[in-house]
């Protein structure tokens, strides 16, 4: 597959047309940004350890049925995936009560949400990616009714996957964020999943091996993404065929 | 029947028990209040006025076939109510778009909403009646999801209703919020209806009539709601029976 013009650079990433219309290639930058793109640092090695880290990820979710962009590794920052119309929201699963949703409700970082919870948010840095709701994106037309049932049903089908995976490797998913898109109308998972867009805990130590290490000034971000990575079992220097 | 013990005085009501353990009476009051309680002041005639315009329309929500808790005018101030266990929460209908929505996604105030659109809203005015959805009122105990799809299938039905008693006046229903609750197990809207809690503009000119007036300090504001009322046909001094 040829690599054509760039499409778009977001905050993390660059998109690149292909050959193929029905195929991009995402390069995963060390851009790290953190507060809709107010806060912004460059992270060695961060391309490297997310793209790695999103390939697995999204291949233990294909082979557990999702339907997702991924197709495969191309290099060390770089994959092929489907092109895909995106929805600009944000789901968000949550099993702990942690970030936004402590400032906003008030409530205990660390608590268990039982059953876990599920919001909408506006992939919109400018005006701080405002929650919304089914309503509103009807409306507005950010995104189908029919397609955010789906996107929500593939959201927790994923929660049950990874939580299993990631309590392997001792430790709790608190919460993600994921960015779904249509692919000749199948509502897809796009985008990455990897610490930028989750939270981890230490089962044991509650320890954060997330970006909230960015945002918090903690340090040894990509450090703790590669334990993260080693403890599910990642290998960051597989050989890419 | 009998006015008992004072219950809870709100930002704008005083509820009352009664001798009957199903019925309240709620007391209308002249505070008149904003910002989550930040802006308060007495206008005079207010209770007055709200609890004739309150009566008016839920007892036309009434013999459309809503479950209301309204009764009975008791007096100027006062009306005898169902109790309900209420849910803490506000469901707000917009068919245009103003206030908080223009805030938080950046639209423009004035623009159609198709179809109109529907929100839930924490009640909690230390936290700025955060916005919230199905998913966060179910877990965090709020209120129950059937109890939700009920009460938001009986706002849109109320929108449906009320459009056309305010065009009557030449008033468009710019947007408003209801609250409901329970009544032996039965979702029932409870509250009040009136200038406080919903945008009423005039159809030709625009102008705002209802509470926008107090929190924008542009006066009159009473006076606008007793000229809403008297457009709907609302006899401000009619006996009570
Ligand atoms: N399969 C795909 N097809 C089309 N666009 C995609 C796909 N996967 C991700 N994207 C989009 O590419 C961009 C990825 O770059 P990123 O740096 O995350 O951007 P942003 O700053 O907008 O979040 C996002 O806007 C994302 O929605
Ligand atoms: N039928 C009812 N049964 C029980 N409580 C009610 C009923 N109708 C309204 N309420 C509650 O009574 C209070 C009314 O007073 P209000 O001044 O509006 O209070 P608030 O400042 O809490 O909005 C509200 O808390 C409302 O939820
Ligand atoms: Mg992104
Ligand atoms: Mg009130």
């Amino acid at each position: 597959m040829e690599k054509r013009q760039e499409l778009y650079a977001g905050k993390a990433k660059s998109v690149f047309e292909t050959d193929d219309p029905d195929r991009l290639i995402l390069e995963f930058r060390d851009d790290t940004s953190a507060f809709d793109g107010k806060k912004v640092e460059q992270l060695e090695r961060k391309g490297r350890v997310n793209n790695r880290f999103n390939a697995f990820i999204m291949n233990a979710l294909k082979e557990a049925g999702i339907p997702v962009h991924f197709e495969r590794l191309r290099s060390d920052t770089e994959c092929e995936v489907k092109r895909l119309t995106m929805m600009p929201v944000e789901c968000v699963v949550r099993n702990i009560a942690a970030g936004g949703l402590c400032r906003r409700l008030g409530v205990e970082e660390g608590i268990a949400l039982e059953p876990p919870t599920f919001e909408l948010f506006l992939k919109n840095d400018e005006k701080g990616d405002p929650m919304i709701n089914e309503s509103l994106a009807e409306t507005f037309g950010w995104a189908r009714r029919e397609h955010l049932v789906r996107a929500r049903e593939l959201t927790f089908q994923i929660n049950d996957i990874l939580q299993k995976l990631f309590l392997n490797g001792n430790l709790l998913l608190v919460d993600y964020k994921l960015e779904f898109g249509l692919f000749h109308g199948e509502v897809t998972l796009g985008d990455e999943f990897s610490p930028d867009g989750c939270r981890l805990w230490d089962a044991t130590t509650r320890e954060k091996m997330d970006k909230d290490r960015f945002r918090q000034g903690l340090g040894g971000v990509i450090e703790a993404y590669e334990e993260v990575g080693r403890r599910i079992g990642i290998d960051f220097d597989q050989a890419i065929d």
